[in-house]
């Protein structure tokens, strides 16, 4: 087998994996150590052919996987690798760029920029402000927050009870405290309580979230500006989920107020259907971030004066070229493309929302104002965690609880390419049907 | 275009890219603002169909691009993306699954645990450790040096002056301070110098590196334990690069001592032929890994009592399904293959060092034990700089540089799966043209 042919039999498999996908159950129907044991102990001493591979894939591993790509997949947040993207990461395994220095892939280092700044003018962010990329919004948040630290060291971090665990997570690997303040009814920070909050207390930064993970609440970022101006502290949006609605100007009310932000975190890889990992910081204080991380050893010390070395802005040396796959995305969904999925997905949840409440025995707990409906059926939390686990069973869809109000709570998310108004209802349907 | 034909046109892409990738200029040869200035400056209104995007690839990017996976790319460490390591992240991206729990996809945290246990056994490493995969090295000293800290909080990080940047990254990160010890002629960690920077100083983590990046000295680890040994502090090796080697038997003597470390990263998309991002944090304290990271807010709570969920052990909690290309790397190599391309490649790296030593005004200015050559032309420091600059221009062949014992270096290293005598030879040829 030659290369070609080995490309050709995965390109296939991709093919047919992405067109019958729909036809697999969405979470994996496996116990513990069933794939590993069904796999050798210990590597092969000779080579084998990448058609074996392609083999224990399909006999193997799929059993095994929980299908994040299916249509039916309304867990956590529902993303995509989309057609484009999946292309893209296939050349960028093949360029194998590290993307550290300018010179060591001025394209990549450019690319990136240049994408950050199409998907800013995409989102209506503030012009001027840098971006670049990194895996995850865990690793985003880090980034900000330790800019933050270095402004205001020993600072407390201040964010909603609400905030995503990340939070707290770069807060303890940064040293520094997190506290948590009170929300709303409709689980939005509240600004007076962050204000008492904050009091005489030294502040490193603030984290507002526009879309939390729970409920996808957009915390008033403007109200919360106005108590962090002039304390010093770092205001940090984590839009991680919701900011890729801003594409619609009709959704883009939720990112009012970012002008105001010191940095801003969104992911492609959540809803803007470009394959794991890809998170956009951006930050209008760019020389805040590189003084907290620029570290030049004389090895990767460069003639360039003027250009821009992407490993200067966080923890990774190391850095792949998720430029392309961002770019691929945006080219060939374009501006309308991606205004068409993000409505329709809009629309479903809504869809999802109109049809519990006109059943009797069910309640919408949450607003929902993008793609995300958190619901619960009447009886016990142990009632709902054991509805949820019977419909998760079935392998026909895949949701996640989260936990509001003190009530266990069911979560559907709508955010796959190839999610359609039959998928949503056969949601339904099993909800209806383990619940009867 | 259906997604058939754009995925051969992107496979026949890759095919024709790493067959003809020789013929390219190694290094970038744009100014910077090139490739930027040549793109529009906002993303299309309308879908654009993907061979656009790979027609841009060609005519825009492509001359912009460093080629890291050009046989002839000698700068910093040499790395490969390999045919099966491409493959499997095309499958991956297809995937596109998570492996934050161990729910969220089964197979792929079972198969990153069976990779990294199949890896260990390749390198010889002590049985029983846990390994996992981080994107990067700085990703993975930086989880070590986290779990070191919650044991020894306020603690200094020790290491040799040839340590990696990245560890003093990570203790910036850290708030803890790094503390650098003097090495030996051969650019080693002394163990008395480290034993009397301890003296009674409060130390969390001692660092010891198996392959420098500047020389790939590789510090004395049996000396080193025995200094760390009882003193609390956690001993983390970092053996990125040159913890590959031990592939081979003759190679293994450079993990000697590792069995007494808290930890050990090894970096597959280094030098074991596997695509940008893949980095291997083994330890024997998983428990305290777990401990330094674990967060779990009540929407990643799942009913699985007895699995491992990979988001516990480190900074993000996306996770990409990054086992696949390791083990597909590994079946389709199998040991005797990776044996044979470490062997050769290390052939190379001593050949060259005979070219150097045999023609006088060349200096082989450290030992080469794996396949890195610091070498020098005699003359000035600014000369081997303008050497360096010239040899680079050529895009014949990329080197890149570091200092050593006070005097600029020039380094080649050699690391790509098709790297030949030829391509090495071509190197010398331009280096010395370029001196004359």
């Amino acid at each position: 087998m030659t290369f070609r042919d080995d490309a050709a039999a995965a390109a296939e498999w991709v093919a047919a994996y992405l067109e019958g996908a729909r036809e697999l159950p969405v979470l994996a129907q496996v116990e513990p150590g069933d794939v590993r044991r069904t796999l050798p102990a210990g590597p092969p001493d000779e080579p084998e052919p990448f058609s074996a591979v392609l083999d224990d894939l399909d006999r193997v591993l799929l059993p095994g996987i929980t299908h994040w790509n299916h249509p039916r997949f309304f867990a956590y947040f529902a993303t995509s690798g989309s057609e484009p993207g999946i292309l893209a990461e296939f050349l960028t395994a093949a360029l194998n760029v590290n993307a550290m220095l300018w010179r060591t892939s001025p394209a990549a280092t450019e690319l990136e920029e240049l994408a950050l700044d199409w998907l800013a003018q995409l989102l209506g962010l503030p012009t001027g402000w840098h971006g670049h990329i990194e895996d995850t919004a865990s690793t985003s948040t880090l980034v900000a927050l330790a800019a933050a630290r270095a402004q205001v060291p020993g600072g407390a971090i201040l964010c909603s009870e609400q905030a995503h665990s990340s939070v707290e997570k770069a807060g303890r690997l940064l040293g520094l405290e997190t506290i948590k303040v009170a929300v709303d009814s409709d689980f939005r920070l509240r600004p007076e309580a962050l204000a008492d909050a904050m009091g005489d207390r030294r502040v490193a930064a603030v984290v507002a979230t526009v879309g939390t993970t729970s409920s996808t609440a957009v915390d008033p970022v403007p109200a919360v500006a106005e108590v962090v101006d002039g304390s010093g502290a770092w205001l940090h949006v984590d839009a991680a989920y919701a900011g890729s609605a801003a594409v619609c100007e009709e959704l883009r009310w939720a990112l009012a107020g970012v002008e105001h932000a010191d940095s801003l975190v969104v992911n492609p890889h959540k809803w803007l259907f470009t394959p794991m990992d890809c998170s956009c910081l951006y930050t209008r204080r760019p020389d805040a971030v590189r003084a907290a991380f620029s570290l030049v050893p004389e090895y990767l010390r460069t003639s360039e004066d003027e250009v821009t070395n992407l490993m200067d802005y966080g923890t990774a040396l190391g850095r792949r070229f998720r430029a392309l796959k961002v770019w691929a995305v945006l080219r060939c969904y374009g501006r309308s493309g991606l205004q068409t999925l993000i409505r329709e997905h809009v629309r479903l949840a809504h869809l999802f929302a109109s049809w519990l409440e006109a059943e009797p025995g069910w309640e919408v707990v949450a607003p929902h104002p993008f793609s995300v409906v958190c619901f619960r059926r009447e009886g016990s939390d142990e009632e709902n965690e054991r509805l949820l686990e019977r419909v998760n069973a079935t392998g026909e869809v895949f949701l996640s609880h989260t936990q509001l109000g003190g009530r266990y709570v069911l979560r559907l998310a709508v955010g796959n390419v190839r999610t359609t108004e039959e998928d949503v209802r056969r949601g339904w349907d099993a909800l209806r049907r383990e619940a009867g």
